[in-house]
């Protein structure tokens, strides 16, 4: 066995969900809507199955929903890209960022990565043969500093891993610290893979800007997106990879070889999706945005401690002010014997942990929100 | 970029399918059914789709379906697993063999590898760190040889990987090969990864014996299968694995960080499908037989070597006896000139191509067959 999987343990989030469904917990640990999704677009995925083609589609993904992508980045994001070269379709997010390290790195090549941080980047750039080196973004601001990019960038840096919006912390980057990332970058001769899957969960009049738009990063930024995230379908594994024809043909061979293709049924449901105008959108960034701030202001009232969420599906709470120093001990305990479950966020962290917050999906409807609500009571 | 995904071509079946329909070609190269797949399986789909589950389900596969996975297995192969901790559902087979090799090798374990062989297995073994060792399978038989193996296995070998029944050669293995495998497994202390995803598509009688049922196997196979080939969706891309829960545990965080999940509505769908009796199954390949035989006869009608075909969805031509040696040359001509795609067998050989054999796949309509076979006509 490779110690780098075999040594590891199951995703906090899975053992969360089964902690959560064995005990009967309401579920605010892994990120995913309680809510259906949207009935058109399944309505499509099943109409498409029933009468569509079954067999593999093209290996880039199928040719409307390439095209569907392309003409979304370009009206939403002004971001023109040619579907027939620099838009390819994997089998969900985690695909695409696996296919890419494993596509970009070479043995040896070091890596930058942001902590708090999703907990596959790791040992996907260990197993690719990356060298991580660490940016620690600390509470309650989490912002990429000039000092601390320059610690971490040198000859030797290869690629740069950022997740924009931030899971866990719900931080949508400023401008200004994606235009310091995109001066490293172009500085170090580095590619930038931008997972972005939350691009579409924002807040309170932020803008997601894609760092791919940033000067001189069109050819250097490798950018990642998620259906399941844009339309609440987290089950339907269908992402996206925009990138420059020169680095897409290694992503394409990557892709080729970890799954060839994803089903074609989901990518039709996911083209016609796509093709909805900015008031759906909106209609949905309004209606997380009502969720978070039911359940932020629910938690505020009870007396918790509660950091700002821009963007994502949610919000973290500061334990230290309750004297509490474990979050994995406290979110133990939660589900356990008050029958929340959540996520300490010290299990994004792979070198220099912040224990003292605490990870609430909110992305629920309003009776599970009160449910977990009423559960926490008294606790703060 | 990594050399060893950013210098491959792309692969042949893309390749082929593509100059297919821009060539309006008939297209027998790339393994797919033109039948749509049953219709039950497909509306259960529909049905998941639109008043089931949308978001993750658990990592490792929905319950019902590594249930329907266990039991198939038992009752059609008298393979006793345990549905919690042996069985794993992937995104499509692709993905198993992809997470297995990740997890299973070491940077420096040999492989031991059968060519004629998928044109996926090489460059995983070499991204995964695995120093590949050849066997070389020749026509018309493609038997394993006690000399062979003894040539290939040392004391460094850590995995084999053989397809069985084999693709491009529609070869079932006779008990003979596999009990020699077998030997050879034990003796080094090697794991089998067994690519079964053709086992349910085997003809004239033949049975397919899993390597996995032979004694000493059970604890050091993994055995990856297909909901796309044994149900004639391609697309759907639902694989499954079967291994002893101290190989699963690796493999596991291997399917963790490659796609973490396979969107419900096909599994619940694929579930349905498994507990479909012998009869439907029989039938299924009783229909393939017919397609196999429709084609094989008119193949030498025509004046055509065909070699024989135990199982897949593929025949062989030998072209040697048409005085050509170049097969890649003769599939251009083929598809340019002629309007039928079909696959040059020298693209699955890494080492000591055999020149003189070409794929059809013949698991199309009839009339698709008869057409091919009227474009076919005097080129013999
Ligand atoms: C793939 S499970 C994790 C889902 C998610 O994005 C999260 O909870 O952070
Ligand atoms: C993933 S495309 C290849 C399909 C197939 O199994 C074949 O044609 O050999």
């Amino acid at each position: 066995m490779n110690p780098i999987f075999a040594d590891l343990p199951t995703t906090v989030f899975e053992v969360m969900s089964a902690l959560a469904r064995d005990t009967g917990a309401v579920n605010l640990g892994q990120g995913f809507p309680d809510d259906p999704g949207p009935a058109d677009v399944r309505a499509r995925a099943a109409e498409a199955v029933v009468s569509g083609w079954n067999q593999y589609p093209p290996m880039m993904g199928l040719p409307e929903l390439r095209q569907a992508v392309a003409a979304h980045y370009a009206r939403w994001q002004g971001l023109e890209v040619d579907p027939a070269s620099e838009v390819m379709i994997t089998s969900g997010a985690t695909e695409a960022l696996a296919g890419a390290l494993m596509a970009l790195i070479e043995p040896g090549d070091e890596v930058v990565l942001f902590e708090p941080m999703y907990d596959a980047y790791l040992p996907l750039v260990r197993r690719a043969g990356g060298v991580p080196r660490f940016v620690t973004l600390t509470p309650p601001h989490f912002r990429l500093t000039e000092a601390a990019l320059a610690a971490a960038f040198t000859p030797r840096t290869r690629v740069v891993l950022l997740n924009n919006p931030l899971n866990p912390t719900a931080t949508v980057f400023p401008e200004a610290d994606l235009a310091l990332l995109a001066e490293f970058c172009r500085r170090f001769d580095v590619v930038a893979l931008c997972d972005e899957v939350w691009e579409h969960v924002v807040f309170d009049g932020h803008r997601h800007r894609p760092l791919m738009a940033l000067p001189g990063m069109r050819e250097r930024t490798v950018k990642v997106g998620s259906a399941g995230k844009i339309f609440s379908l987290t089950g339907w594994k269908v992402g996206f990879v925009l990138a420059a024809p020169g680095l897409m043909r290694g992503l394409a061979k990557a892709h080729q070889f970890l799954t060839f293709t994803t089903p074609p049924n989901l990518q039709a449901a996911v083209a016609y999706g796509l093709a909805k105008d900015d008031a759906y959108f909106e209609g949905m960034r309004a209606d997380f945005a009502r969720a978070r701030d039911r359940f932020a202001s629910g938690l505020a009232r009870l007396g918790f401690s509660v950091l700002p969420s821009a963007g994502t599906y949610f919000l973290n709470i500061d334990i230290a002010p309750l004297g509490e120093h474990d979050d994995v001990a406290f979110c133990d305990r939660l589900v356990r014997r008050h029958g929340v479950a959540a996520i300490p966020v010290s299990a994004f962290y792979a070198h220099r942990p912040v224990r003292h917050v605490v990870r609430f999906c909110f992305a629920k409807r309003d009776d599970t929100l009160d449910a977990a609500l009423a559960r926490l009571s008294g606790l703060a």
